[in-house]
């Protein structure tokens, strides 16, 4: 495994710590949690909380700050955080407005967002969430029952994010947060897999002219493995199946194109 | 080489058209070069042109907008724009005060930047420059006399960029660059040498337990090649040098991590 790191076990906390001191003007990290809060916690707002494995930066505690999330929870790499480190989040933020948790559809996050909602709301704190599921190129996979939330997820702390900071109540929040999940949708692809820390081998392999089409964030494997074709028929290729997914004609669409974190710029702008 | 491309001829093309339709509301690109210049236009103001050879992204296009550059000329990946783009560009951000060249340390930019400015001058627009050589790794290389000029050169955009945008005059604003130039040090290394697509080949070869050290921004073989440490061994490596070269006792420092275009934020974040 070639990697820049200190320690395989010590990854994600030496991460956190990081990322909140090199922004302490945005970020502070609760107390014995990987937990990524806003630095200026705004009274009677809707507060978002959000997370999910490590392993995706920026997401989550990229996405932490005004009109966005009020916090982040990371989990080991490609690891859901378990129910606590997410309550702790969910009693430091709220602000006496209720919590919408904003989860990508994975069993792990799911289980335990719920969980931690349950939690705090025995405690009288109002939480709900929506589930988000943008990935239309599986139905069903190692890690999801149902459609798997990836790269859409950001939309939806940016559009709910900004209801929230408008004073909107937790019912508003949710349901534009929900608008969002209904009408977003991705797919991925790949040309080299990615290898996590802690097991320090690659997911899978690819040859020379092989991209893995419909991969997930995890760096599981996709719905085909193809030759490399040019840019251009890449995104046709996945454009094809976003659309028939969800009929966007006579919408305006806002388009969202990422590089899972090591893709160049100079490979994401063509256009012709 | 595994790339995500269409066609190796036109890759900055197709790089220039997709970042100014991605971000129409900042950019525009001057018709017949690859120039990118401000939308927003704003007369009276010292305008910062700078560029470069493309593969470099963000730098340059990514830094042009409301107090950074004014102008961004791209050239072919990792070559030198001609005069004539540079000439155009500072003719399209020439607004009366006068214009700022920021130019990185190497032959073919500071021979082909002077050379525009000097055409410009014959115009009759004030045209001064800064040469950005913060790079310590090396004095001299295959592509420059002297320091070459690396990420350091983004400092002097923001900086010099932002006194531009309160009304300095051009003394004031080549002042200002140069006090940049003269405090900002930086050193690179790396894990994976990079290919030039033209090229289709690695620059260099690195074993699996090899990093290269002091590498420049065109992916030239750097100063040592060693074997691979944890990253703060490596950061204390690049520190040593980086002091050795200025110091910095007493002052106030602002610290720049970047990834070279395709390294994880999280092995960038690190700390203890």
């Amino acid at each position: 495994m070639k990697k820049i790191i200190n320690d395989v076990a010590l990854v994600e906390d030496q991460m956190i710590l990081g990322m909140v001191k090199a922004y302490p003007q945005y970020l502070k990290k609760l107390d014995g949690y990987n937990v990524v809060v806003r630095a200026n916690k705004k009274q009677g707002k809707v507060a978002l909380i959000s997370g999910g494995g490590s392993g995706h930066e920026p997401a989550h505690g990229g996405y932490v700050g005004t009109g966005m999330l009020d916090a982040a929870v990371a989990g080991a790499v490609f690891t859901s955080p378990s129910p606590e480190p997410i309550y702790e989040g969910i009693k430091a933020v709220s602000a006496g407005a209720g919590v919408l948790m904003v989860v990508k559809n994975y069993t792990g996050d799911v289980m335990n967002f719920e969980m931690a909602g349950e939690m705090a709301e025995m405690d009288g704190i109002p939480v709900k969430q929506v589930i988000v599921n943008d990935d239309v190129a599986v139905k069903d996979s190692l890690y999801t029952v149902g459609r798997r939330g990836v790269a859409g997820t950001v939309l939806v702390h940016k559009i709910a994010g900004a209801k929230a900071e408008t004073g909107a109540d937790l019912d508003t929040v949710q349901a534009i947060a929900q608008k969002v999940v209904d009408n977003v949708r991705t797919m991925g692809m790949a040309i080299q897999p990615c290898t996590v820390p802690a097991s320090g081998k690659p997911g899978f392999e690819l040859s020379e002219d092989e991209m893995e089409v419909g991969i997930g964030i995890h760096g599981e494997p996709g719905t085909q493995r193809e030759t490399l074709r040019p840019a251009d028929e890449v995104v046709d290729m996945l454009m094809e199946r976003i659309l028939a997914d969800l009929d966007y004609t006579g919408h305006e669409v806002a388009v969202l194109v990422n590089g899972s974190g090591a893709t160049p710029l100079m490979e994401l702008f063509y256009c012709k």
